[in-house]
């Protein structure tokens, strides 16, 4: 493992997985990191090219250890890229030893662990940090990023949703009573990297299909952040879909602002929102989002459309699952935690095209 | 060209689009067809194999000829596959020659021509027939389509967002002034086979991107129908996303229902009216509608979902746009008009998978 | 199940693969065949629709049975779709009781039942069957096809390779100490529908890479049937490489002319050998094969170009693996063993495009 | 455009296609590069971003100039993106005012003034320039490359072929009189930007195609090159396929060892050749190349095996058409000129997956 006395030496837990793997291929242009150590479970004692080939250069040649509460640490900044229902038997052992964590995972999403642990089918062993957890946006949670310990990255489809409605809930523009209804599309790296067989080659490729509508894992955390953005819950209705491309996130929301405020109201709003985000482009009028332009970047697009009359609204969210849904985010906030230029390393991945 | 007295002497004009081919991939295995002419404009000359390699089997050995309204018409009834604003132009003189028509363009889809006028930009030469052509959901329309003259084929997206709402709509169950929204997925057969630069293969491939959201030409269609099936003209929220698959849609619908009915009256609704289509398949529950398990087919299937309340509801409806969205379906309306059994040669076109 | 006496009454046994569920789509769309019985494994008990949901029309109501060696068997013809290694314990048996078969695994491929063992790894049970077994060419072996008991049909890759070879072996026009190199490439279905970890959609998805080199298994049987066209075994050098779309072969062969012969000549012998076949279609001179102009038929495509030099050749051949590389095939045999015309029900199979 | 007085001010003529896209993608992260110039023809006058709007982030708000002769030129290195046969009427020019050029078309790769135009149908107005002009194989060519002016960067299908045999060659292991058989396999942007219908989305994609067999472009250089590296030129028989994926190339390369000659020794010969290279990658036994690994950077991935006999190989080289294949191989070249190490921000761009 490379090592550098003045960089933040970095520690991954599950470097296997999709969000592993794109968190270290990111991490690798970092100027200020040095990941010292990789976790594994199952692929422990291999190397890290040898479970993901394409990261043979940067970090490849570092070898995936087993993880243990006993060993020393070597790391002060832990990622967790663990599966959902694993980090709340790990996360406390780390903030009890000093150190800061980002956890990809979902278990300190949500600060209701008995909504957790209806949803996620496991109980929750360090519930009494829910309350002192991070939710990892910062677009909307700058300074409590800054100053956490610990910070829970948001869920892709979460991310985006919470997106397109944060500038309108902050600012009271959508009708009260009314029902948003959140249509969103997934690439397939979504779902991760376990065996599915839904999920093989020849059963997804050239395929689109709904799952889990209205309640999906990730709706709670939209309900939870709107909650705390606006003065009461709203009424959501979510469904994703699958397609059948590797990657990117497209939501479509459906909203009815509030009889007092208009369109250009609304569209201010995210432009004044998200001026100062150096990953938010609010596109110009006519100009309609693409996951292709913005595959493998944290960018996020996000379109603003009027609706048939005045008071409905469209908006777009596009980001890439994989970065501004889950690894790159996490570096965002690493750079907040550790007072680095938010965009640091992040600017220099541009978007795959084509 | 093969002729066979007992049979149909069909003709189409417009053979060389992708609604051409696949209805002349179908009309193959009709056993009481015979297609005795195809028209085509720039591909005239050539033979239909030359154009389209994919049919050397079938009609491949047929020649393309220049449609001319001077010279002698070999056949009875007449399929349109010409580019929008060009049928209007030719099926008066089809009629007048006591020719049977289905139109696969939106010539005769709109009973306002000043609406179609505004949508195509192109004046409407024969609005007198617009009262009487059928607009061909068979689904709705099975008795005027059997004595009809001109059938104007829906619009694919048109055609799944009319299968979701027509059972609602016609059974008032949807709540007076709520508005629905229609998130649409298509395939990029959808788009036609002109040019276009942003649908070349490298552009395209691995994307999504919405497209003419709330003023997808579409929209009337389905407004018109709607205005039929109920008493008043339901709001209706339509946006149509391109994705980056050969064929197939999703429409994914969100609905009020009336306060005085319940997600069980849906459902039942919907059983109760497909119950008798050949080609409609209502889903159980925990089964959701994948294109791949219907393409190339005439099949669609449809799934109900309740909401997060008693009165909101998902219809998600699943269909190949070359299909059940133009070819197939105006195959079935000849079906019906010529009273052949619905499903004929239909059946025999099984969907491809994987 | 349907039944109808003047049809030939059909058992597939090991209907929950892809090409079982590829002959039962081609079988329902035959004028004289009921299939009244289908085995499946694991799937036994469910109805075929459950296991194949686009197989709902035709035989999806069907309920799949679990095999049993004694119980009657209703059925007068048999395909076997079950994985190599699994068919010579079925086929004695059945031909004892009298009935004709098509086996669709590798197990009576090979006439050497040692080389067999040392590349399935399974001890071979009923070697004896292997002299009797005919390779099911139809261009090759129309006859013994005809009067056959038992058929084996060719591995997909195979059959493309000696479709390309064969009219040149049997007219010795290659040249005798030349080495024949045989590049392939196949869609992702020939690989079957066992799960396998580097065939997940986010693996294989946009990627292409070589598999099994030089030793693949269809090697052997290229080898054998090339050594019965010709007096002497030609050296093959053959690689497959797998490409991320769903359906497709096309095999490059490099072959050198003997030196007496022209590559006029040996263009002439495509042409004439392949006269009378239904389904291959030799291409014109600067038209070359597209996989997606023969997708989901038994067509095969193939061309035949000029190398550097007036010896040096290069055959396309491209076809559909699991059409003409399997169950369209095996139908294509089925109608000759019981003198139907050969195109058969596969006339009407015409290609899916786009 | 930023500036910066330590940095080698580059200039990007035709900036507007995709190598020109992903140069300046790749550029971005380059430490001591600064961009000050872009042309482009059609789209001068627009942003960059315009053009290319996954290009936002970087250089993405700069301005393309129309590219004149007359101005004077604020770069000192220029990277030349234009079509095939336009290079040669700027580099005169350029060289004259004491600038350096890397140029990615086809003008300067070819030695002999009259085959290249014959190949490209241009009269060649600088053919005074060809003994000067270097090939840009670092590989290879390192030396020459350091010290020159003009570099002609390789085709990608070359480069890739050239790659798999210059270990070979230069150590006379290829048999003399043998044919050398190259099928190379290229995803869909090795076609560049330009509108043709048999690359639309609808026509390409789930295809795989032959196309210019034995007389495509990119044999002259790969013969010579190869006559350039052995004492004669060997007989190569070269056929290309296009398959429907967005970029990566695999060459597969059957090739005849000199009967004094062992696979280990050709092994041997690889690894000794690209031991210093900072991008090839010898891949152990056992392990074959993959595009989806490499894609998106500058790693190449060769794969030694061993044919049915001794003196029977086959070499596997997998590169990003893009990348190596085009605008990353530049800036390697770019690298060695200006005496930077080799990879650098090359190391930077890490291969995206999945």
């Amino acid at each position: 493992m490379r090592n550098d006395d003045k960089k933040v030496k970095v520690g991954v837990i599950g470097a296997s997985g999709y969000t592993g793997a794109e968190l270290l291929r990111i991490l690798h242009v970092h100027p200020y990191v040095s990941v010292v150590e990789m976790f594994a479970y199952r692929s422990a004692g291999r190397k890290l090219s040898e479970v993901f080939p394409h990261l043979s250069t940067g970090y490849g040649g570092c070898e995936l250890e087993a993880y243990s509460l006993e060993r020393e640490l070597r790391a002060d900044f832990y990622f967790l890229c663990v599966p959902h229902g694993h980090s709340h038997e790990i996360v406390p052992f780390l903030l009890e030893k000093g150190k800061r964590v980002i956890d990809l995972s979902a278990d300190y999403r949500l600060k209701d662990s008995s909504l957790f642990e209806s949803i996620y089918g496991v109980k929750h062993t360090s519930a009494e940090l829910l309350k002192e957890a991070v939710y990892g946006m910062p677009e909307l949670f700058y300074r409590k990023i800054k100053g956490a310990r610990l910070v829970a990255n948001p869920g892709c489809l979460a991310r985006a949703a919470i997106l397109s409605l944060a500038p309108l809930l902050m600012n009271r523009l959508i009708e009260g009573d009314s029902m948003i209804v959140i249509d969103a599309k997934t690439g397939v790296s979504g779902a991760g990297r376990k065996i599915r067989d839904d999920l093989m080659f020849s059963e997804m490729n050239e395929d689109m299909r709904p799952y889990s509508p209205v309640f999906h894992r990730h709706v709670s955390e939209i309900e939870q952040v709107a909650g705390e953005l606006s003065d009461k819950k709203p009424e959501i209705l979510f469904v994703p879909h699958i397609i059948s491309i590797d990657r990117g996130i497209i939501t479509t929301c459906y909203i009815k602002l509030s009889r007092k405020n208009t369109f250009t109201e609304a569209k201010e709003t995210f432009a004044e929102f998200y001026g100062k985000s150096p990953f938010i482009r609010i596109l110009a009028p006519e100009n309609l989002p693409s996951v292709k332009r913005i595959r493998g970047s944290n960018l996020v697009e996000i379109a603003i459309v009027k609706g048939k009359d005045e008071n409905s609204l469209i908006i777009f969210t596009c980001l890439d699952n994989l970065v501004s849904g889950a690894s790159g985010n996490a570096i965002h906030c690493f750079n907040i935690m550790n007072q680095f230029d938010e965009d640091t390393c992040l600017s220099a991945i541009i978007p795959l095209y084509p």
